[in-house]
């Protein structure tokens, strides 16, 4: 059926086809990316797009050796099928197979890890740096959307290059048209220009002819830039930290892409070539519609049917978006701020409803916190919502400019706990320990559905800093929607069985599954109790006095957060001082990184699925 | 004594003045700011340098109903001594007096914190934003200098306010270095414009020429717009982030900046003065020597004469400085990685002596981080020493970008623990709460400049992850200067005294206060024992053992770090799982922030001073 794809599995097999062979070769690859997960665990619009990237890059460049960084990995499906992966490719982030995004652990191939965005500029800096430290003469690529490039890490990386005169490339795989909307005939013939070899030859003959510094050699320069000035309005914006710039070409024409790739191969410095893909390439339903086909889940390859997947309950970030529109409705006060996830946290109902409450700030996870921080200032209640993973960004704002001057901005950790498929990069492991140790910080985690709504009601009262962590995915499908609002009172959990022997205290939506837990031991013959703690900051004292009060043996704690620095460990910490000599099982996520795999299959491998958590009711 | 100093309290008093009296009132000013921060305690060149600024723009600006915008606050004397606290001046960053950044909690002019750099731009678009969706008229204005400017964050705000076409002004306050001189490509990038005086100097003359708002000026500002594209190479720079740029002018001429200021408070939308000031301006020793008067210290403010203060011990940054060198010589795969901070961490000595292989990065904590990660990759052995409150901002790229991938990044943390004057943005307090829960890294935490300095050459040798944690300033006068290294084994610590009934467990150097109280303990008939834990991560567990299996009632733990989430509630964990349930009393900073006063007070606040811990030891 394929005619090259199957004898290609490195770098080197690839530079045995012509370059006339490429674009087939291409086509292949697009059509085994898109039947290979139409089981519905990919991200298919940028991986479509990125593939004559990933082919010209290989083709061109001595891989491994030369170093490619995938800024970030959802780009990078077609890398991982040239460089041996093939095979492995469809049972990509299921448990047993190879993770979504580039792993150093996976691959030669992979240089660096691609899960967090705007990282690969400052990374490949790195290893270009080295590279000439060492003495060791290889090239070094940092691929890197125009999404990513909004993030300031990616800024910090360009700026520090610039200065070193590193060498390095920066492509920049821009499928959105974010920097340049309109496309004109004049650009693209000076694309042509300052990318053609004729100019280049003529450049280096130049700069060659006359010595650095010499006064020539400046004024060619001058001549040059001004050259280029009045043909390419944006060009200097890459310019301004020392690179050359080079584009826009088009990325999904990988003949040309060959052509051009070749040609900067040979020029030394930091040098940056703009290129423009479509999202979704060569698959006409995700380049009509990129935001869905982003990661559709299942689809039917031949017709582009997305199949949606029937679920009984909603999921939290329906009850978030929601909430947060009728919220918004009774408070003019209530904006919404999300750094470019509106759709992932559904903010994209209020995007909908109040267009001009509502602040997409692009990949910036910093800067939301902060800007969030400036609207508080002002009196408004900003609800920033991040990812937990991504919080890790915005540590020092949430610390420096939120918490440190008691501003009511109210930080909604979306995804927090184990995430699933996405995998070690990507888990919401670390979030309640980092923000339990911050003062003056209020940290709630809902039980279900109707608890996160009343949380965002009360903390859209509060006038203080405040974080509401919640997982992805379903609740327990509990009747959320046009719910009065009610207050919930700060550090007062609840008790949701009575019992003796073992109290359970659960912390957020895995007591869910520790309540189905508490039902199995039931049957079982055991009767513990179990509370909702609710907070993770401040923990409610009552129900800590109300245990050592009462006929327990042990205390079993159960969280979808790190063991260290939790709130098991804090629970234990306070029983102990209270002179609790019991002993206390703390379920959570152990001291290791966790790897992708289903939600199921993660949760049951750190112990806190419904069958850990009635083992570790029933122990003796 | 002064003419006006005495009588100017507010923005209002300000305006009572005519534009001509402005440059005597700045020198008086810099005057009164010279003679009260002789004592040591002060940031003398940026304040110095932005004197006329603070003056121009609380004379053009309705403060503080207008919102004016610190970043960082050193820049900001000026501004505290016109808004009302000439008199609380004297004692700035004492315990009792005034702190050395804005505080929202101190003045209503302190429109946001300041200690942080590169804030200003995100959070004064978000006022801004509210401003205009509540209506309120009112002008927002973000002073930022360029070394901050190279921070991340401050892009991300950049891109963030052009897009949207906010009312914002924002002043760079250029004076062509951070604290340090490095080198950047934005750095070199405005250092271009500046030089263009002919341009200056005719743009200032035609602005005068036609009233702001008239129909000439405008036509002279679309074509000031086109000449100053052909005059200025590198424009583009804030234009690309659609902010209009103006400048360079001198900042440091009150009369020109009232003007211009005037002109572009009538402008709408995002726009930028670039301002050229000299730090240390008017004070000829510190506009010669400005990274000596960044913080000076004790000085004699009428002859310049710089007054050292006599220590009997090195620093900590010494031992670092001069370890890190002595490594390099031994070990070519060494290298030194900073974000700007050279001089305060002792960098500069691998600088001197080594050039090639020390990295300066400007102000970009994240990306000195992940930079020093792609070094690694390669196979050296980046030491990447960041202040540990600064490296909040790099928490994701340690989890993201080093730990995931295991790679042997050492992470020094310098100014771990209270920091003292610099106050509650400053203290590196959780530190080793939020690196705890982080898989993989081996967490140390010196007792002495001995142990610096084996534990940094056990870190170059293990290939992994390695934080290295150690307070500011003196240790407690150890001989380690051309010592041979020692490997320190990972995960044992050191009993310094046997003992009986308290075992006092002490993690990094405050240890040496916990050593003195030891001894005042048993000067007062009591016999304790003392364990130096070493390691954050991970615990001793023999020492634990022992501590159970000896003749203890009590655990006293000390360390100079937040006791959620400390060694201290891992340590009192770990002792209760191995079925000890004796007294454990925990040492540590409160949960709650702690502002600033002398390293002695604040010691004594948070009971880690050698009095607390001896209390803690002798109580019953």
């Amino acid at each position: 059926m394929y005619k090259y794809l199957n004898s290609i599995n490195s770098s080197a097999d690839l530079k045995q086809l012509s370059p006339s062979q490429l674009p087939v070769y291409c086509e292949e690859v697009r059509h085994y990316i898109l039947h290979s997960l139409a089981g519905g665990t990919g991200h298919i619009g940028s991986s479509l797009g990125a593939v004559e990237l990933a082919v010209a890059l290989h083709y061109v460049f001595d891989t491994p050796d030369d170093r490619i960084i995938w800024d970030v990995g959802h780009q990078a499906y077609a890398h991982k099928i040239i460089t041996g992966r093939r095979d492995e490719f469809p049972g990509l982030r299921t448990a047993e197979g190879i993770g979504g995004f580039p792993r150093r652990s996976e691959s030669p191939y992979d240089a660096f890890v691609g899960g967090h965005a705007s990282v690969s500029i400052s990374a490949a800096l790195g290893m270009a740096t080295a590279s000439q430290l060492i003495g060791e003469e290889r090239k070094t690529v940092a691929v890197i959307g125009d999404g990513a490039m909004t993030g300031g890490l990616a800024f910090e990386g360009l700026n520090n290059a610039g200065t070193v005169g590193a060498d390095l490339l920066v492509i920049l795989n821009d499928n959105h048209m974010a920097i340049d909307h309109n496309r004109s005939a004049l650009k693209e013939y000076l694309l042509g220009i300052s990318t053609s070899k004729r100019y280049n030859r003529l450049k280096t003959r130049v700069w060659r002819m006359f010595p650095a510094g010499s006064r020539l050699h400046n004024a060619f320069k001058r001549i040059k830039n001004a050259f280029k000035q009045g043909l390419l309005r944006h060009s200097n914006l890459f310019e301004s930290f020392k690179f050359r710039y080079f584009g826009p070409v088009d990325g999904n024409d990988v003949v040309s892409l060959v052509a051009v790739l070749s040609d900067l191969r040979e020029i030394k410095g930091p040098k940056l070539l703009h290129t423009i893909t479509t999202k979704g390439k060569g698959f006409a339903q995700a380049e009509q519609d990129p935001v869905l086909w982003h990661a559709p889940g299942k689809y039917n390859p031949e017709t582009g049917e997305v199949i949606r997947s029937k679920s009984d309950a909603d999921k939290f970030q329906d009850v978030f978006g929601q909430t947060l529109v009728d919220l918004a409705c009774q408070d003019s006060r209530i904006v919404g701020v999300t750094p470019a996830m509106p759709t992932g946290c559904s903010m994209d109902l209020l995007a909908k409803a109040m267009p001009d409450r509502y602040f997409d700030v692009g990949i910036a996870e910093g800067h939301a916190v902060t800007f969030s921080a400036g609207l508080a200032c002002e009196g408004l209640v900003p609800f920033c919502n991040i990812y937990s993973t991504y919080m890790q960004r915005a540590y020092d704002n949430v610390i420096h400019d939120v918490a440190l001057q008691g501003l009511g901005v109210v930080m909604c950790l979306d995804r927090g706990g184990l995430v699933g498929e996405d995998g070690a990069t990507h888990h919401g492991a670390y979030d309640m320990a980092y923000m339990s140790c911050v003062p003056g910080l209020t940290i709630a985690a809902p039980y279900d559905e109707v608890e996160l709504r009343n949380m965002m009601y009360t903390a859209s009262q509060a006038g203080s800093p405040w974080v509401i962590r919640y997982p992805r995915g379903t609740g327990r499908g509990a009747e959320w929607r046009n719910r009065p609002f009610e207050s919930v009172e700060v550090g007062r959990g609840r008790r949701l069985r009575k019992g003796e022997r073992v109290a359970v205290l659960s912390i957020g939506a895995v007591g869910i599954a520790a309540s189905q837990a508490v039902e199995r031991a039931v049957a079982e013959g055991a009767n513990p109790a179990h509370y909702d703690m609710r907070w993770v900051k401040p923990l409610d004292e009552q129900i800590l006095r109300e245990v050592v009060g009462g006929e327990f043996e042990r205390v079993v704690t159960v969280e979808d957060g790190s063991l260290i620095g939790g709130v098991g460990q804090n629970i234990e910490i306070r029983l102990h001082e209270m002179g609790w000599n019991g002993k206390v099982v703390r379920l959570g996520i152990p001291d290791r990184f966790i790897e992708h795999g289903t939600p199921a299959e993660l949760h049951a491998e750190c112990n806190i699925d419904v069958d850990s958590i009635t083992r570790a009711i029933l122990a003796e």
